[in-house]
């Protein structure tokens, strides 16, 4: 319990607990010795909205999401390039906490609809990024852009067991808003929606409440809806070396208007969390392979001690089961290929079945899918006894783009030029 | 800007603000010169669940809900009275930060499941509040409830313009689960619902992510998804002699077991907000009769300033339109009835038809709906201009029975005994 009470107050959900997360980012880089990297004081200030890469990916993941997929109705590249630059210039306000637009009297005329839809008003930045990706079918003659689609970007192939629902899956255009604040991540999506009509419509949204990944070593470990702690082993933005080889994609790669970006990959994850909470905690445990409390590796202790997956117990046989989830999702068995995640929990009301409709909206980012999450997904879908419990339902893989370097930059402009 | 500035702190979503929020509800008691109110002095404490009135009523309104409607699936008394009693004891628990249950090692042997699902592990109670009402349809012969059915739980009339959809509206049993932290109230309902296993199961359930009323003074007033204040004269926990006329049900009213319970109506309003946003601002403001950065009435400055409806602009028109939505449901309209108000604005994806699933989920408790909420929306739903961008999905109506007194009483013995 006593660790339990020192937890607490750094468990990412109040401002207390975020500021004391941002003293020990700035912590962990004055003991590396490394610049400080970009980070929020508080659960209240912004990042910064231009960089080498987009925000939203190494930045330290926020407690709550909004995602967004377009369906791009224009087919003209011009009207594709104005949108992209309008929506550039509405983010690099909206991520430093100003509106959208001009509101009310300062600027639109009574008669207009103001720029800004105003449920945000008052509300501070909330640590807001937004973070833009190009789905494969946006690389079509519509927009000339059928040279242009990266090898990286290749379709996923069909997973064993995985029940797609194409509403909810795909999209030429991804919006991630992720915020300290839903009402500020909302705000962001509809009011880019806004801007977009006539150019764009929703194709799908999520909401995500709950951050299930920790994207920097300052952040204490969250927990999935399955009640275990998720992402102890994420790549972090620490990981300066990792995150060069395995997270932005290069001039070499083949596509260079793609290099500083990375590829995303999104799964909702639909989990019969009924069913599971039916099971022992024992089978729990040996089905993920760590312990439910601490979230410690079966056979040692503490939730940061190496794997080790050649240590047997006392009955001979390995503490950590061949077929658990770690060992299985473990870059030692893949390739070494790791993934940046950063998903959140959902619930979005029940199913009509009498269970609530909940799971985890999977998010990671990664240089190369073909590389990273295919072949940990075709691993996990064959063998992992968490699919008695789990459903992939939507699917989706965007190529994002660069950071925006400044304000004469724009999102995708070096797809476009 | 200056009052923007100023608001930041007190906005209710991060804890220095709520801390700020606390202090606040002493310093108002202070000045009234009324006993202290129970308060959370940050958003991660917990509020009392004892008492002689449900908590989550008059309770400061937390930042996230999940709503939950069950349907009871036993048809046995006995084995219902027991869930009640079981439900209690987790709620006691689970309010104040505790596990619903054992969990793990303690208490719980490996081979069995655990009795609490674990995603709240190391979660403070962020000011939990978990509040049960009772359906009409649970005044049935299943339970040998038939005649203690309350007056006041008559059957809401048709409303011109609804469309509720069966499936999302009613239940025999619901329960709101309000907190700061949006993992905190899931958390709550999963595990009722696991609990319940074998004698209730969900029909419907709805998260909500930002609240769009006050129910205490010392809040700032937050805004809809249609940009606007919301609950500026909303009732609130410092009207303590409204509260007795208005909120509180009492023996006299003709169900004894009701006294010092309340009845909530729940409505889930979608919204067409792309509609909405293609609005002018004067023509917004007129539909609410506010404006919309202040949201001062019409021809006043503040947001406290009192309504006028008498007074006249130069035009000789009212300021405020005989159909704007602030006349429409002010008491002095409506036989002097008021509301306690306190929904939340919801995102559940995409509609299928390029716009986002977003609107307000309704929430007021009252002493009486026949004489409150009936009248005022059956006013709205035939005069309301704000019926073109709004359609009510949704409906539910449950009692709201009084406090459980202490551990050794229950939601519902007073109906049960």
């Amino acid at each position: 319990m006593g660790e339990r009470m020192s937890r607490r107050g750094l468990f990412g959900l109040g401002a207390a607990g975020a500021a004391v997360v941002g003293a020990g980012v700035v912590g962990a880089n004055a003991l590396l010795d490394e610049p400080p990297v970009a980070h929020a004081a508080s659960t209240s200030d912004p990042f910064p909205f231009y960089g080498e890469h987009q925000a939203g990916i190494v930045t330290p993941a926020q407690d709550r999401l909004h995602f967004v997929s377009f369906d791009v109705t224009t087919d003209k590249r011009a009207d594709l390039v104005e949108l992209l630059q309008e929506w550039t210039a509405a983010a690099a306000r909206l991520t430093q906490g100003k509106e959208a637009g001009a509101f009310g009297a300062v600027g639109v005329p009574p008669e207009a609809p103001p720029d800004d839809t105003g449920e945000a008003l008052g509300l501070p930045a909330s640590g807001l990024t937004l973070t833009i990706g190009f789905g494969a079918s946006l690389f079509d003659k519509r927009f000339g852009l059928e040279g242009k689609r990266p090898a990286a970007l290749a379709d996923l192939p069909k997973f064993p067991g995985e029940q797609l629902i194409p509403e909810i899956s795909g999209g030429d255009i991804c919006v991630q808003a992720c915020a300290h604040d839903p009402q500020v991540a909302v705000h962001a999506i509809r009011n880019l929606a806004r801007i977009g009509f006539g150019k764009v419509s929703v194709r799908w949204s999520q909401l995500g409440f709950g951050r299930t990944s920790s994207t920097s070593r300052a952040q204490a470990t969250p927990r999935n809806l399955m009640g275990f702690k998720d992402g102890t082993n994420n790549l972090k933005l620490e990981d300066a070396d990792l995150l060069q080889q395995q997270l932005w994609a290069a001039a070499q790669d083949g596509s260079a208007w793609m290099a500083g970006g990375s590829y995303v990959v999104t799964r909702k994850i639909r989990m019969t969390v009924e069913t599971w909470d039916r099971t022992s905690l024992a089978e729990q445990e040996q089905i993920f392979g760590r312990n439910k409390g601490e979230g410690a590796p079966l056979g040692k202790k503490a939730e940061f001690d190496p794997l080790d997956f050649a240590a047997k117990g006392p009955d001979g046989q390995p503490y950590i089961k061949v077929d658990a989830h770690v060992r299985l999702a473990h870059p030692s068995a893949n390739g070494n290929a790791h993934l940046l995640r950063r998903g959140y929990n959902f619930v979005d009301g029940s199913d009509g079945l009498g269970r609530l409709d909940a799971g985890l909206f999977f998010i990671a980012y990664q240089r190369d899918p073909r590389k990273q999450f295919v072949p940990v997904q075709l691993s996990l879908a064959k063998n992992d006894q968490l699919n008695e419990y789990i459903k992939h339902v939507s699917s989706g893989l965007f190529a994002c783009p660069p950071g925006v370097r400044d304000a004469g930059d724009y999102w995708g402009r070096t797809l476009f030029e």
